[in-house]
């Protein structure tokens, strides 16, 4: 890789930029083919990024990337062309911005529409500070469904400060872009122009747009306006691009090149796809079955659904909150709904979780994909929080399939479950026959006569568990092995009855608040021993899930050392 | 009181309803003066609530009540007259709307901006079942800030169905309502209207305002009216009220008298009072520490520190995840951010402390007001979840001051803490002096040789083992007692060498993930025997907070039986 010097970009003539944001654009595409990552949202913005890099001085200038799935020109042109080729892999540059990585990276993200609040908080702390600087946050028309945007459009007046918000439309979250506010914007591309102008200088805002985001013909002269104007008023730059230019298999499939994985990955099934079948077949028979989204219907398998039921289909737009409501209040007349979101986005909906769902005893199924370590999107994508932040929440039932097959089992036993329940699942795992399953019934998979359990919990467990009981069994060291698919409520009637001494819990989350503290409140002041394995309280950074589980807290090595010392204890 | 009935609302002259609405507002004075409660917003709404009792057909027709914080007539009104008496009570009828308590009440609300999108659940699945009812989503302008309110607009759309959406405009929220939002309701109101009416029909509503909504010469032809339009489209109706109307020191106060306490309560000092003094001192000499509010300025103590220090103070409206964000990205240059907030209000912005603060470990402080139980407004206030969802998240420093002296030093010792801070405390305590303290050092408050010691965490449990030392000692059977005011990080030296092998945990929190667990973490596998006192797994009603406490899992008399237990086995 040439690494392209922002000097270079500031003096270029435009058929040089030309030139640069092709080789900008073959350098991701050729590192995402290798290294997987987010594709057709980084080539978009190309030639956005290469004409903020022309116009603005960073890193004295500060840009924040809302979610960061556009970051990679950005971080071609600061300071990590020359590590670009670690992208996403361990010890590698992370594939989000990041404050510890580069001077460049003013603000972490990785969520959806922060990027007005940080930047808004930036700028008044530059302006406390009797400091000058350009902050800008670039946010996608996706983002700009989130709640959390008119949080902060609503307090430019009171912040009394200046910022520049471009917004990238490209008519797509990892969805098409829905609703209201996409129509607002909609309306401003078709030159409809005045009502929704008047919406941001509502808010204090200068409205300039629309420009076509990857021609530097409109971009550097609308680029320099901005900046003047930026010197009295908020702006808000409207610029459309389109996702996955430049390379037409993205541009005509951006939903599926969103994110993209290295090629050869495993072949295993998806959970999301299962999800899909269950919800279909249900749906045919129980008419009071919906399916709720936030923005991601292929991610979360849910596109034949929404073709087959489409008036029980919802994609709400990144609206997390919005959605647990929606839910809530349709259970309240008696519809069952199923809410199907990542484990770390469902963060968002905490308190709508507790107030609205479990309040309220309501028959919400949260369908938590993306649980447990994720790997190569770091932090801010692991799903190693739910099982603490659920755990705690009265009325709510928490279920963690050990594969395919039980998971299935668990949406056709919750249809019949007349209460909140979230079941927390990986991306894919083994698929398997759909036994009956009860609720809150733990499974004993292998039972010895030896003083040692093991209660694991979901595929990764039960697969590092079995991996281990294999390798400690030929040496003569068996142990019991319980599948724990349920938390809550803890299968007491099990657990008061089993005989061995020693327990070793097993769960792909972090150790405080999950399962080794349910099992160990449940034996407190017992006889029992509890040994527990799980995420050390630490954020985990990007990597191959495997290898971060190890080193984060569920180390193979560490659990047959355990074995070998309990049998060496007698 | 005399009830009246739906039948005479939907009957009586003008006259006649203007008569009853004195005896509703008399009702509701009364009762409130005695049990305390929500007076402004309830004296303000009395008009409004019966021109909608006369217009629609209740339970049959829905409405939900954002907040809650103006539903009493609706109470009186409906089924509750005869039980009036009891508001807030322990065993009574609640302040807030209740599916439990009655077929009138369609969806529990207390949190700030879920109405339209529960409105709009209810309605979906009303179409989807073929039914055919009205649903009526009544909110406040302060709510309105809130970007639930915007993800639910965004969907109007999407969802393709129809609600009544009553815009209840006092221009207040509990503080003064601010924002852009408010501003675009403002110019509504002073006449400037096609901009801001069209942002509501962009979003798909019918706008139709302004109506002064303490009069029914224009209520009740204006709510004729948006009945009609429900039938073919959704309505956004905009009607002003006048917070505290008819009462003249509430109208002149509202602030003040937005919720009151009952005649004769505790004179302790206020932990807000506390906070505001501490914040002020310090700003007085550190130019970094700002200060940030979700429109709760006066609840917690920051009038004062508004006032000397406008241009560091900062009241975003019902935004608190915009708040946290704001925060976290002030913090990343250098400065000091304290946010205060209500320790149930906090959940909301639960993925901004883990993704945004603490994910870039920054020296944000969160202020916890309210935490644990709180008494009279029930399920939804009570602080008693806040120890479980922080305790997780890495790299934040959890304090448990024991009183406001205690409070007061971990403010001041808090400035030098370059980290996540929260900081939780209940609504008011005993002043102590000042002493120095050291962040994650617990402190031993009585030491003896027996073999228990008992950790307690917050005013209320130092308080309540203070009790139960005094009267079991009082009978020969003493114990240590520490100071649990650090939950994170865990004082290792201190637990290391307690002597002790019986430890008591206390907390005014729910016992999953807190204190107890945490405890019984460290001492795992040891000797020790761990014994947790504080909340059951359940949501915790209204009524008066040391009797919940002593009912719900912090008995006195449980943990004088286990004293006397463990001297008994020697």
């Amino acid at each position: 890789m040439t690494i392209i010097t922002d000097a270079e970009v500031k003096t270029a003539s435009v058929p040089q930029l030309k030139e640069i944001c092709e080789k900008l654009r073959k350098e991701i595409f050729d590192t995402v083919s290798v290294c997987g990552g987010h594709l057709s949202s980084n080539l978009g913005t190309v030639e956005l990024t290469v004409a903020l890099h022309r116009a603005f001085d960073f890193p004295r200038d500060k840009i924040i990337f809302d979610v960061g799935h556009q970051c990679y020109t950005h971080k071609l042109l600061s300071d990590r062309a020359a590590r670009f080729s670690t992208l996403r892999q361990e010890g590698g540059i992370s594939g989000f911005p990041k404050r510890q990585e580069s001077e460049y990276d003013c603000y972490d993200t990785g969520h959806a529409g922060t990027a007005i609040s940080a930047a808004l908080g930036i700028a008044k702390a530059r302006d406390l500070q009797g400091e000058d600087f350009n902050v800008i946050a670039l946010i996608g028309d996706g983002s700009f469904n989130n709640g959390l945007v008119f949080e902060a459009l609503n307090s430019l007046h009171i912040l009394n400060t200046r910022v520049l918000i471009v917004v990238n439309d490209n008519g797509m979250s990892i969805s098409p872009t829905v609703g209201g506010t996409h129509d607002i914007l909609g309306e401003l591309k078709a030159g409809m122009k005045p009502e929704s102008i008047a919406l941001f200088e509502q808010y204090g805002l200068t409205y300039m747009g629309v420009y076509n985001g990857n021609d530097f013909s409109e971009l550097l002269p609308a680029l320099d306006e901005a900046k003047k104007t930026l010197k009295t008023s908020s702006v808000l730059l409207h610029v459309i691009t389109r996702k996955g230019q430049g390379y037409p298999f993205c541009e005509n499939a951006p939903e599926a090149t969103h994110g993209v994985s290295p090629q050869g990955g495993e072949a295993q099934k998806e959970y999301s796809a299962a999800l899909g079948e269950e919800l279909c077949a249900l749906a045919e028979h129980d008419k009071r079955i919906v399916a709720v989204t936030a923005a991601m219907t292929d991610s979360l398998g849910l596109r034949e659904f929404f073709r087959r039921f489409p008036e029980r289909a919802f994609d709400v737009g990144i609206c997390e909150e919005h959605a647990s409501v929606l839910c809530a209040a349709m259970a309240t007349q008696g519809m069952r709904p199923y809410y199907a979101i990542y484990s770390t986005f469902l963060q968002r909906a905490f308190d709508e979780i507790i107030h609205d769902v479990c309040g309220q005893e309501l028959p919400v199924t949260f369908c938590i994909d993306r649980a447990g370590i994720t790997g190569a999107d770091g932090e801010t994508h692991q799903g190693v929080f739910d099982l603490s932040y659920l755990s705690f929440i009265p009325n709510l039932t928490i279920a963690i399939p050990k594969d395919v097959g039980e998971f299935r089992a668990m949406l056709r036993a919750g249809v019949r479950w007349n209460a909140p329940l979230a079941i927390r699942y990986p991306r894919a795992g083994v698929e398997s026959p759909v036994l009956p399953i009860e609720i809150g019934k733990m499974e004993i998979l292998h039972s010895t006569m030896s003083d040692i359990t093991m209660l694991a919990a979901g595929e990764r467990c039960i697969s590092l568990a079995e991996e281990v009981r294999r390798r400690t069994a030929e040496r003569g060291m068996d142990f019991t092995l319980v599948n724990a698919r349920f938390l809550k409520p803890l299968d007491g009637e099990l657990l008061e009855n089993l005989p061995q001494k020693h327990i070793i819990t097993l769960e792909d989350n972090v150790k405080i608040g999950g399962l080794g503290d349910a099992i160990a409140r449940f034996y407190r002041n017992s006889e029992k021993k509890i040994y527990s394995f799980g995420y050390d309280d630490a954020f985990i950074p990007h990597g191959t899930p495997r290898s971060l589980a190890e080193k984060h807290g569920l180390s193979r090595e560490a659990l047959e050392d355990l074995i070998i010392s309990l049998y060496a204890r007698g």
